[in-house]
């Protein structure tokens, strides 16, 4: 039996490809001392690997040709060397692009038993959590404020956008296709949305903003980001959750205009974070995020793709906006 | 009896020049009900009034061609028509560059007789506020943190060092020439400076900085921030307090490239500011300011030149950077 993998061939140079990736067969790994073996049944394709990819990490275990992809994925515990995890549990784990993996024990999170894997992927992973404390902690949303989020349909956006409703926020989503845009509002609430890649996008941004912005959670940085900046309220603040406009390129774009004379004329805060500085209030957080997807308030929105090899695909699509909510990959075996 | 006033002939077009100024004699003010009449014994130049010059602000009172030039002076009440402020007391206002000018009483704060009224242009007045707000409360520096300062020779930039000196931090200063440096380390007591002008720049505040940067007070903006964003050590905080690098021009740079992106990997804040905010707040500060002043432990340096006619030209030099301190403009009246 063999395991089945996605390499990656060589570190992209410009905009990603899938000839960048590989799909290869490997000696089914072991379980060694403290491991387990995890039959991976699910992973997301998120776009902060994509700045992974750019070859300035230089860490053990970075991304570099040759090595299995990186990414979070959901699967079964086929094997157990570590009292803690049983054969049959459903656990978390940075599992990568491939069939199975053998991890130390450390490094996996136990599913709780009622809870369907998948939103870990989701809502109660990565993505959802990042919307739950870039929105609420860094952004402080007071009710009555308006939010507004970049990425909109995104694996993000969408919940950001969702989670300022329950907190009695207008919303404005910008996105990159009128379809999305019209799904954010019909389906998840957003009040208004607006199209980046329209030719009256800046006058557009105004007009679904009549009141200015209170909170915008950034996911893309570069013209959006700028765009924001001149929207902003006195005493707004900007949550820097993600810069998706300059993954996918050698060539990143300079700064927005607007930094630093906009935050000092309107007292602006921009606040970077990363996801782990919160993982002691993951708990509470995941608690919140399961009572509003049973109470129906939160939707999770997902997309998802069949298999190994549709996975590079899937990811160069994301990479140019083709996902709406989050990009899931389901292994078929 | 006439009042000599220096006219803003005409808004600068590129950089400022002093022929954009004009000497002029008007007709001497009268207080009028509910108001006192000011002479004028010294003004502050600050570069932060060369953005009012820029053309975008429209309000009344916004600097025009054909208005007196603005600023803060102080002065002494020569007549007084309002019940709280007498003849012979010395007060604080926007005098504008003016020999004599006639103010409502709401808008001139009395200034205590036991301090120099020159203070009140310096370190117990808007420079003063702005490093003791800008440093304190957003830098929020802890004892043993490397904090940076652009503009570190000026008014508000050598202000910062004493203070975060006071605070028990090493102090790193950016100034614009190599004398400057050596005043801020011998006289001020800064542990290290460096010239931005110099063609290694960047690797010199590396080298000046081996731990890293934990609070970067930014009077500049422009090639300094973006130089200190890459210095920046995890949960460092950026308080935005001016923007000198983009005031004498009609073309604005773009903004710092790492913006958004070292925000997010390092978990930045930069915070704007205007010290008006901090209004409730003036009184504490000036009285620490005062404690340190008379203790010895901050140095105000002023730079002071005489005369109405030679303050344009006091501008346009402080905007090359020619100042060293406070610019203070003595009216030989």
């Amino acid at each position: 039996m063999e395991n089945q993998q996605v390499l990656i061939d060589r570190l992209p140079t410009g905009k990603l490809r899938a000839e960048d990736y590989k799909l290869t067969d490997s000696p089914m790994p072991v379980a060694g001392p403290n491991q387990v073996l995890i039959k991976t049944l699910a992973f997301a394709i998120t776009a902060g690997t994509r700045a992974g990819l750019q070859g300035s990490a230089s860490y053990a275990g970075a991304p570099a040709a040759g090595r299995v992809m990186n990414g979070t994925g959901v699967g079964e515990v086929v094997a157990s060397n570590a009292p803690s995890v049983a054969v049959g549990d459903r656990v978390i784990a940075a599992t990568g692009w491939q069939q199975y993996v053998a991890m130390d024990v450390e490094h996996v999170t136990v599913i709780d038993p009622g809870h369907d894997p998948i939103h870990y992927l989701g809502p109660m992973g990565v993505n959802g959590l990042t919307a739950y404390f870039g929105l609420l902690d860094v952004g402080n949303p007071e009710p009555g404020n308006t939010v507004m989020v970049s990425a909109a349909a995104g694996s993000v956006g969408h919940m950001v956008g969702q989670m300022a409703k329950i907190h009695g926020c207008q919303v404005v989503g910008v996105c990159g296709s009128n379809d999305k845009g019209r799904l954010l509002v019909d389906r998840l609430g957003f009040d208004r949305t607006v199209n980046y890649k329209d030719a009256n996008y800046r006058q557009s941004l105004k007009e679904a903003t009549p009141d200015g912005v209170d909170v915008y959670c950034d996911n893309t940085g570069g013209m959006i980001l700028g765009s924001a900046l001149f929207r902003m309220n006195v005493g707004g603040r900007i949550a820097c959750c993600g810069v998706v406009s300059q993954y996918d390129t050698d060539t990143p774009e300079p700064g927005p205009k607007g930094v630093p004379g906009l935050l000092v004329n309107n007292r602006l805060t921009m606040r970077g974070f990363l996801l782990f500085d919160y993982a002691e209030h993951y708990a509470e957080a995941r608690n919140a995020i399961y009572g509003w997807l049973t109470s129906g308030q939160l939707t999770s929105l997902q997309d998802e793709v069949v298999g190994l090899a549709a996975a590079p695909e899937g990811f160069v699509d994301l990479l140019s906006g083709g996902n709406v909510g989050t990009r899931i990959v389901r292994l078929d075996q």
